[in-house]
């Protein structure tokens, strides 16, 4: 177990379980594989506030500068930590780009081999770049990827091979601790957290987080890691959760067979924990709906060009959906306190900015044709 | 002047100007303009260490987590709060890209207009798009760097234009707080810092905030601002500097007119800071070598897949120095402790990993077909 030192604020962060171990439901805690995962800032964007959710507060929790620019690191430190713990030589996952890098960094980091599945022909480069750099086996399989995800469940049980996908409950460990930080730097539960679905893993994962939160199952007083709310009273955060209009269905209530968006992190048909998160909506009183691709890259470049942050277009996903509901009166925001999960970081994905139509201008290398080229 | 409680520990980061702000020569700093930049990872990476200190430790400094990927927003928060603060209507720099990218996100921030000169055909594609993303003019002027930057400082004193490059003084306000992060995070100084050496700004940078932390300038003990050295008897770190061999105006001791490296971030022939870092290695009794793009892209490839830490290629220069001098017999590693900072994410240049050769491999969406790629 962790020394209840671990977490003292004073002492330098050394990632997630060091720092919420002690209420991290995983094996081989003693020796976590940590790439100092976790500790992302909230960011308050009052212009955006101004034009979404008028007369509320919104904050963007930047996911993206988790160390391989997703979030899915928070739940590979936790997954790769026990896989070790438990033998395992190999990892495997199926992956639309994020989980694909988190893990090959983190079996890269454990000293293990990593295999990932990707669709191939719609993964973004950047994610690609990353698995790569890290030396884990990238396999393009002809499918999409709920294809790659059936096949690793197959893979499931082979000798000295841990699956490090969202169906492996360690994951989710590691992924509630978002939870926990907005709450510590809110000081207080949001209204609603708002947030992309996709396999489902992560909005599951908010809503344990948060309840473990509420029943003060996550430590003690003298260590933040509890009394983190300052107004329990006031009831848990209401989810709100947005799907590609191409890729829902959870929204319509069936797979999709053939998920289509250019969100590609949430191109998925069949979530894994698609029940998991429809529960967790319904308990929450929240709010389940499908924005279309161009909902999603209107507030993916709004959010980079009122706010200086560059998220992935499927990050913006959360954003559009709570400018969708508000806009159709189904929230009020006046008062309310709104937290978008923008989930990596766009520098995953260069290609949706350079094909998006913005322009690079010339000019010779002197400063009356710079100045020129300035006031055109 | 900041509030003396904004440095209490219990309370959320939000950036370097809340954090650190009491001590930090600026004008503004009510109004800070912020994306919660720095508090970044100082990761303990133990194989790297076998392979090229053994018997010392050796960490990184990941300042690729700041919120546009590299330590440029360190000085930008500065240099853009002051900048706003003396009213400027916009701003400009000349970039090799990740300045681009961090100006363009803070004036985005700021609510005000950036213009950026790159080097025609000689910048990383993700460091493009962040800039565009961010909606920065960019201008691709037919030259250099070294072009960009004089071009840029006959722009100065333009009304209502700051330019923000490194010769602005307040960039290294920001940007000296990595070496107190560093200490911080350590507890002490550590023998050496090394570091790559583009327009030499960093180095300047962290000889600065070593040298204030050692007199005591950073604070009070109560706020861990200060305090910070457990044993500052043992002296300031030694700066080891490292250049690309193909542009290496410092090491030759004249400017390179027509510098080349695929280390795109250290392509500069006429460093703006040049005497101020060769001042404070002279001063630190530190290293200052050249190290081939052979050298540089083998630390690049061995840091990720020992490792799980992405990095841009320039940034490995300083890890590709540090084994070149052990290696050489120049440093003696053993009982010490290295910290070599890597400047920027290599997502920022997925180019770098798709040319290296790494592969894709191609399977039929069926366990079999799978499993014969994974074994092959």
């Amino acid at each position: 177990m962790m020394n209840p030192q671990s977490c003292t604020p004073s002492e330098p962060y050394r990632g997630l379980i060091h720092r919420y171990g002690f209420r991290l439901d995983i094996e081989g805690k003693e020796s976590p594989i940590t790439l100092h995962e976790g500790n992302t800032p909230l960011i308050e964007t009052p212009r955006l506030a101004d034009r979404i959710v008028p007369g509320g507060r919104l904050f963007v929790k930047y996911e993206g500068l988790n160390p391989t620019g997703s979030f899915k690191d928070r739940g590979m430190t936790t997954a790769m930590t026990q896989a070790v713990h438990e033998g395992a030589k190999a990892v495997i996952c199926a992956s639309t780009g994020n989980t694909a890098a988190s893990a090959a960094a983190y079996a890269a980091r454990a000293g293990i081999t990593c295999a990932v599945l990707i669709p191939n022909g719609n993964v973004a480069l950047g994610k690609l770049a990353g698995a790569l750099a890290y030396g884990a086996k990238v396999i393009a399989i002809d499918g999409s990827f709920d294809d790659g995800l059936r096949i690793v469940r197959e893979l499931e049980g082979v000798s000295g091979l841990a699956v490090v996908n969202s169906v492996n409950p360690a994951r989710l460990q590691g992924q509630k601790t978002a939870a926990w930080e907005v709450c510590d730097q809110l000081g207080d539960f949001p209204d609603w957290l708002c947030l992309p679905v996709g396999n489902a893993g992560n909005i599951s994962a908010y809503w344990m987080g948060f309840q473990e939160c509420q029943a003060g199952k996550c430590g003690g007083l003298d260590c933040q890691a509890c009394g983190r709310v300052r107004a329990p009273e006031r009831g848990l955060p209401r989810l709100l959760g947005a799907q590609a209009a191409g890729a829902a269905p959870l929204v319509l209530g069936h797979p999709v067979a053939k998920p289509e968006t250019k969100a590609t992190a949430i191109r998925i048909g069949n979530p894994a924990r698609g029940d998991q998160a429809l529960r967790a909506i319904a308990e929450s009183n929240g709010h389940l709906c499908a924005v279309t691709d161009e909902e999603i890259f209107q507030a993916y470049g709004k959010v980079a060009k009122a706010e200086g942050v560059f998220c992935e277009p499927s990050s913006a996903a959360g954003i559009a959906g709570l400018r969708q509901a508000v806009k159709e009166g189904k929230i009020d925001p006046k008062g309310k306190t709104f937290v978008c999960v923008l989930t990596g970081h766009g520098m995953k994905d260069p290609d949706s900015v350079l094909s998006s139509g913005a322009q690079i201008h010339k000019a010779a290398a002197d400063m009356a044709s710079v100045l020129k080229e300035i006031e055109r």
